[in-house]
């Protein structure tokens, strides 16, 4: 990781990720108890903490105060970032599976929710999306959770 | 959509998909309504009439009957596809939402599934996904279930 | 342009984009006026025709009508579109002009939609567009504009 | 941020940006209200201080005074920038939505203005554009104005 | 090349293209002898002879006449192309030599352009160029001229 | 820009071109006042100012004279560069516009030269360039001049 | 390399790399040596130290106390990484042979593993692989193994 | 599939391959049993059989005979193939993982090629591989296995 | 290969190509016993008549009456071709291998060039090659020589 | 250049070419000399030298002593590199005439190999280059000879 920025009118996103990073492990917090503590979800929680979404406000306030951030890091967690991401296609393969199953199934999905719906898509900023584990005997799976709001294309 | 093939020898996964369209329209039924008739997801119905998906040998032969296909379709219904997307970016806004979705939430998704299981990954072959209507005041959702076994990373 | 297809069943977007063109030209109407025999926009008529949208049922038949289509082009102008562009980077001129605007403000656009709605975007669903001349001393201008519902990020 | 510069023969536009930034933030001030002070559009002023246009010498004097910049800033702020912009399609969701506009409708954009014009294109240098609000009951609208001049192809 | 269309309605600049090359062969005439007949320059008579841009309506006419082309060729000639070059780099050495001038040469045209003129660029609209032949002692030199209109970047 | 190197013998040409830039500036120098004070064109000096030529070592050692530069940048002007550019299609619009000129007309170029003089190409090696501004009532004009040895392809 | 990071809580798997090399200099150990102290295969050890797999915890320990390494690395051994290869066809030689022989084989191995198999895929998590010389009176031979388990393509 | 070509000397490996997969599937034969007839492995059997290898010409007389092919197809067996795979990076899944293989563990092969035999590359062309079925209890394993001629870099 | 064109004025390199590895085939020549009928060298008696260059017009018709060519040959023979090649990346190993080559040694040759020549490159186009068998105890060896002219840089 | 690493232990191949050009520079050697005295080839020297291959241990130790560098650049001169190049199409005009080379005749160079030697490459690893200066009348040439092994393809 750079080295820390001294100078807190130059904290960035980048900068408050590694705080947050340095914090849990000396905390020994998971991202799920994080979460809990700040009372959102652990993949909101995760996705804010690392930059790719904005925490409203006051979650921005609790989660200064539960790791013991500096306060200049508040209004930073509460900016809107840029998100980019530099690989078009991961090649991190936990990642990559999730790129898989999208080019794989992404025209299937197209096709019922417009069978279902109309002519129209699910929304990726109306939703959320939940983790997690589900025994099973055969080795446990991971179950995902997705809920997004169906947009009608607008006809004029 | 290309001429149909006259010589069943060179009958290809396409061929079946345009013949299944055009069957599918003649008939009227929905993707729901054919998959309920072979008794599968209408997910993995609707993947594999895309050539996406191989279907086991009975499905293949329950799907002939009911579109009334011709014989020689069957094993081409069963064969194992080689699956292959274009666009490595695609553009289509509704398929786009999941490229997106996955761009910005596949580092949480792997971070969680660690945090969870420990060092592996979330299968993207012994894996199913639905996806579903779910009524809301505001608008309509669309939500979507993924379940994959996970996989733990060898260490030897 | 590709042949026309002479079997009914097979006919799709790209056949029907044939014939409409075809038909406007020996009818010798502008997309103005075949929009305005329909009540709709000329961005959206045209957009729809290209195959790049669909048109609701019952401006499917009047197009029909107008332009003296096949019936069997109805159900297909009403089909949801898989929109594809094959060009990342478009090089016509005209079009490319587009791509620059976007590449030197979409930051601007961003930044000022971010300071007076909030953590979100403008949706390119819920979206209507209109081109317009302006007549002017140096030049007449050519004046687009957009409108698209403001859509807040969901934090959860 | 990476550090500020200390010896200002070596300033750059990105130096300059960080300096703005700060000096909005310790201010209080939004992009329409330090536009307004120095009287020019919220758009240009947002482009022209992030780097990718060129201020007018009388605009860049009085934006140094406005936020209290070193004098170096000013001939800096009124330098030709070179407009680069990394990604040839942008990820983040905000940005991505214009770039699929384009996407869709560059080509009915190319029609209109050849049907109403004659062969040409729109100016993206002489060309101006602006944000508004436009309030909506079902839920408020981002309305976008662009208007740039029509450029006809010379023949010779 | 592909085989010539057989109905009118379905020619496309493509196919005027391979009727003006073979007409150009068998009446053994040059570009140069050509633009002559047309009173055009030969470099836009080319270019627009190869679909890439829009003969103005009499020049059009002359063109069908100077070499015998089917009427049908007229309207095609005057259609606006939509411009589009598959290589983003060509390969072609005669080609690639004028990239490679663009590649080495761009920051410098830019600089002098701007020195000269101001923050703005050369139009590629409001353009024309011309090829020449220069004798020389070492060997002929190839001279090319460009002559771009002038255009201010807005301000507003 | 980076630190300026302090170590003579790390000395690059990216190092003289910013010694250049503020040289130039403290001067009040043009481009085409430097080019005349060591008697090359403009284009030529302000390409390898900008690391993209090699000055022959006559014109470096006027050219530190000139500007005042450290006795170590003469070698360093004169070495040969090796030219890169990163962005294969360039995004300023004032350079960009250079690269469309090439995508539209390099195959026109390439068929006048060949009709002109043979087979072969107009080198950019033995190339020189000018650029210059024309008076015009409707908008002054941009004027390039490249002139190029003919080359013949080998047949062997 | 860059230099070692001096605050523990900023190590990276970078930085632990580097000090693993440095150690296997001055320890003048092979990667077999490597291995076979701390009881992994040579390619598991030397993929871990490269920062592409993660060391469970008690091999972790292990190779801190072989190779000196300072006890902040050791939690950062055991972290899951982030596989990321910049390169997506390698340039290097020995690395492209394999690139190149997947290329050329992979229709193959899939062809036969679905013959013997079903239809599904080798496992690269659940995934191991070895190194060895054999003896050749032509030139000695790499032998390289590798086994993955079998996993089936679900159908619901 | 594309149509036969009917003319002998228009023959291509294209066309010998879709002959040779008819065949199978009329005889019933896997490609394990094909090159057991042949005496050949199955996996360079099925790869030139794909065309992407060349087989000997008593291998490629045999295959006629074996599969009952046109004699037109022995010589194009027997040709030398240009291998060409369409995606840099392949997207089926099961070809996929290969490449993600290589990606993740081509930095540890070339570490420990060179630390066993020196400064050098495994060959890609004095190469084979097979592909076999390992029983086990937690689920059958694929096993791969290559050996290639280590060859040393030249110094000169 | 695609069907043989019967309209002899859309004959195209690429035609005569393919009319040219049938007759090569049917009169069993090999490429050197082609050349030296035709008296050019191997190396460019196949790329020209692969369609990478031009013929002079002496040896287009040798050509055609050597190998029975219809007689509308001889003119596409002699025709300034485009040369275009598919990959930026050849993937065929022995194509690939000249890649790797350049990719290496390119830095190599130009700074031995630049050693002895000074500011310049080699011509592409005053360009000859060869290729022959040298025999060696350890293996025949190919070799290949190049020459090109020296092209001096101009400094104007 | 990047500042020189002081600690030794960091030493790298890109340190060890930084300090070989500031030898030869203050040496004043040209790359023929310094590989005359170490008895190898100028083309492997350079090569080496900016770390494209390996020394073998004596060259390595025999080049340290000719530039004086220090002792510590004897292993990482004598390191496998890995070769990297950023460019997979080069823009500089001496390598990229060298990549057009390629382009063009590579498929002839495979033609002609295969038509002489068989079924085979030349290797790229077993490989050695010269560069030679031609005397000319028409201006002096580059002569460049390359040799590499043949490798027959193996058929199993």
């Amino acid at each position: 990781m750079k080295d820390l920025t001294t100078d807190d009118r130059l904290m960035t996103k980048e900068d408050v990720t590694t705080l947050i990073l340095i914090a849990k492990k000396e905390l020994g917090l998971s991202w799920a108890e994080i979460a809990a503590k700040i009372e959102m979800s652990p993949v909101f929680t995760h996705s804010a903490a690392m930059g790719m979404n904005a925490f409203p406000n006051d979650k921005a306030a609790a989660l200064v105060k539960v790791l013991n951030l500096p306060d200049a890091a508040k209004p930073v967690l509460a900016e809107s970032p840029t998100k980019i991401w530099e690989q078009a296609v991961p090649t991190d393969p936990c990642m990559y599976r999730f790129y898989e199953i999208v080019g794989v199934y992404a025209p299937t999905l197209k096709a019922l929710i417009e069978e279902e719906f109309g002519n129209g898509i699910m929304s990726a900023i109306d939703f959320e999306m939940s983790v997690a584990r589900v025994k099973h005997d055969k080795g446990d799976r991971v179950k995902i959770e997705m809920s997004g709001k169906y947009l009608a294309y607008n006809a004029w």
